[in-house]
């Protein structure tokens, strides 16, 4: 039975972990405000006051946090994850970076003789409870294989993309996709609405032909009930489309969709709407 | 037991006249080219000589023609449906034709006592002979319940949008949203293959999350095999963008994304690809 | 000396029809208000009751209308155009119509044995009074050169275009042209602005160096004045960013430039702007 | 009689220098390949073997630099400007950088006691032969007027932009618009190629209109002479595309225009025109 260490406790990182402890893996957790790990330690965990310690004291650790700087706090600061880190050793990061923050954080481990995983996840916080998520790994691959009897406590499906930044680009074109989708969804919503159609009708159609998809039925829902709570703020979206974009622009790309899309979030967040949910870019469209 | 009509045995209408009478409802159909009907007559259906005699011989008849022109041919042409009409009876177009089209339909059948309903439908060749189309109607509200045995054998669900117009319009927003997707997916898998990454693990990856649908399934798969045989050709997605742009002129609605998905239809068209599938738009969007 | 007729004495036409008259022409004049003829007498100008009559009585008649369906009108009309057309008779029609609108025109003079010019002007109130209009004429070659003394008092420059349609295409791409420009400007503007740049250096800038044109220099100041009387509504700009895609779609060719800006003029026409003039859409780009 | 440096012979530099020598000003000349400076000793100027030599020797010291990196390099390499920097000296930056890189050499001349002025130019060649060129400049206002006889020299026209960073901003909002504007004249030469208008015709009209601008008439002659030899080649101004996006990104203000025109060079670079002007554009518009 491998030894687990399990960096970052928020809203993904919470269920997470609980779901590797309920299966009944050894598990030395942390999180910057050390009241976070109570819920884990009654499942069974142990705690750690670093991220060395927790490094030190496991075969493979997994972490997920907040953004790329958190990501680069955690692992290059004081007493960080590199700190810990020696020959074999594992570090799989499920955060959401950027492709330059995986590879530098790769090299620091290769460094010090350790391997890397990025892994970002797709799904939220229902997902990670359920351990549903949809798992996207890159880099090196005994890991991978080494990781996956906790890959498959935490997701349904767990995927190997290459190198090193491959888990980053998937997941930045899934969500470019959703946010071109979003932006479709609303505009069909809205033109219904000012040609006499009523919007839940459109998401009953919607709903019940080829396009049906989860993402339709929920936003859609929230836009109904005029409900913006955020699960997924609207700026994080309008960044992950800005770096799409980018990324269509060093491919050489062309992208006129994404970058239609891109145009109306950031109308949105220049609207002061950036802390909302996502699907409140239908107030930007409705106009 | 109601004496149903059927006008148009195409892809489409084979299928669904098909379901009626294995219904046991009595049918007569009629087709522009007679030896369509055979397979029909082999199911137990009757066959008139003109659209007027199917009318005159049934309580509802229901069409499903090829186009506007096709559709107006077979109601205002010689020996059409507007000839065979009277009190009370029933007129159900379930073609897809723009809201001007079906206004004209409405009027001139409301002017001989008529009833109309007008009800184009989601869904392809498959769900036709399945009976598991989308059935999106409107208009006058007694014939549409009148005609629920009927739908009920040819749909997996009907719904009333209200007055002659509105079945158009929500076909023609499903269909603007399933252009945009389409390009969206395109992008994606174009700008993933340029980074790294295999079409088949992005559609692998969209069909596990939030983002899954049946048409991104469908196509996707085909994109992949590379085959664009044509179920919906490229120019008619075309044709419907186009008219969604036109339909947000005359709301003063502002479609960004449809807009942009409309020239990269009609640089696709333009390049010659406007008899293929719909999904040859991934050609383009390669470049 | 060729005699002159004239229809249409609106903002443009009365300024047109006087540097007719003011150059020795005899000119017959016509407008729907009579009252409006009254500054052309005062010139020495002549006045018939009706379209035909000014036909009947002139070698070449011009004319401009506001519209279309104002040169339909005048056109097919009781007493119309039409009616007083016979061998040989030249019409210049210098309304801004579609092509299928200069055709139809077209064919009808054709039958009755004239000879037929489209002739749209680009420049508005003051290039008229000034006689230095761009005339984009197209059709009838003969007539085109017989018309040359009265163009040249009419613009700076008038162009042959070849067949009936090369005029009204070339007005609408030149003015397509001119709305994505604007977009562009007000874009610039607020971006600048957002940005800690003030408006009139920017036009400043401009101003001085190779994209320097009177468009920006006009609308620019109008901006900067916050002075939205309309010259050319924006309206009619939103129409022909309309037409232009609609052209594109014909002739299979992406617009993506013109599309977006179609957009914003279509949102800023949503939001009330339409009767302002064209630079109004400062408003909807600043948000 | 103040004396001058000038760092940088290259296509712009020669003919600024040359200028500031024929004027009477004592001109001290580097260039990093030493006999581009032979043309300018030969009409009278000095040569210093470093950078910093040439700030120590000099009041003001102008540079205009390739790109940022090149700007960089020496300012803060070996035997650099910095080196070279004491207490009052100015350093005028003429390179055509990002507000970012601008703001960085401002923030280390300021330590050492100078002044800086960033002060990019908009024109090319001819302009910086000719003494035309369109000075936008910005940051310390003591050094702006001190050098008013030099920009005297090289400009026609010299503009201050307030806080370091306004001259980037207002030379990337004037670039932004400009490949807009050559984006739409390019779709408008191709609407009309593939609607029967030749493209000299078009050419002719706009330049007799309102719309009548240098850029036009000189690209658009390229486009006609089917000559895409570089004087701005087409990735710089996808690079300045890019940008401007960006500052749209930071400002929140959509920039649905810009944006489009940037996806359209993005497909040009994509092609393989990136080292041809950026006229070349019209080839990928052509398809």
């Amino acid at each position: 039975m491998p030894k687990y260490g399990f960096l970052g406790l928020g809203i993904m990182g919470t269920g997470m972990a609980a779901n590797l402890v309920r299966a009944g893996f050894e598990v030395t957790v942390w999180n910057r405000s050390p009241e976070k790990t109570a819920p884990l330690v009654a499942l069974g965990a142990r705690v750690a006051a670093t991220p060395k310690e927790v490094v030190e004291g496991s075969e493979i650790t997994f972490a997920i946090l907040s953004d790329p700087s958190a990501a680069e706090a955690v692992f290059f600061g004081p007493n960080g994850v590199l700190t810990g880190l020696s020959d074999g050793k594992g570090y799989v990061d499920m955060s959401t970076v950027d492709a330059g923050t995986s590879r530098r954080i790769a090299a620091a481990v290769a460094a010090k003789g350790g391997r890397f995983v990025e892994a970002p996840v797709s799904g939220t916080k229902k997902p990670a409870e359920d351990g549903t998520l949809v798992i996207l790994a890159a880099g090196d691959r005994s890991l991978f294989d080494e990781a996956q009897p906790a890959f498959g406590k935490m997701g349904k499906k767990t995927m190997y993309l290459g190198e090193t930044g491959g888990g980053a680009h998937m997941k930045l074109i899934i969500n470019m996709i959703m946010g071109g989708m979003l932006t479709l969804l609303c505009e069909g919503i809205v033109l219904g609405e000012k040609t006499g159609l009523k919007p839940v009708d459109l998401l009953e159609a919607l709903d019940a032909g080829a396009l049906a998809n989860p993402m339709f039925k929920g936003k859609g829902g929230m836009i109904l009930a005029e409900n913006y709570a955020t699960s997924f703020p609207l700026k994080h979206m309008q960044k992950d489309l800005r770096l799409a974009v980018q990324l269509g622009d060093e491919a050489g790309q062309p992208l006129y969709g994404v970058a239609a899309a891109n145009e109306t979030f950031k109308r949105a967040r220049g609207q002061g709407l950036g802390e909302e949910d996502l699907c409140a870019v239908y107030k930007t469209i409705k106009g």
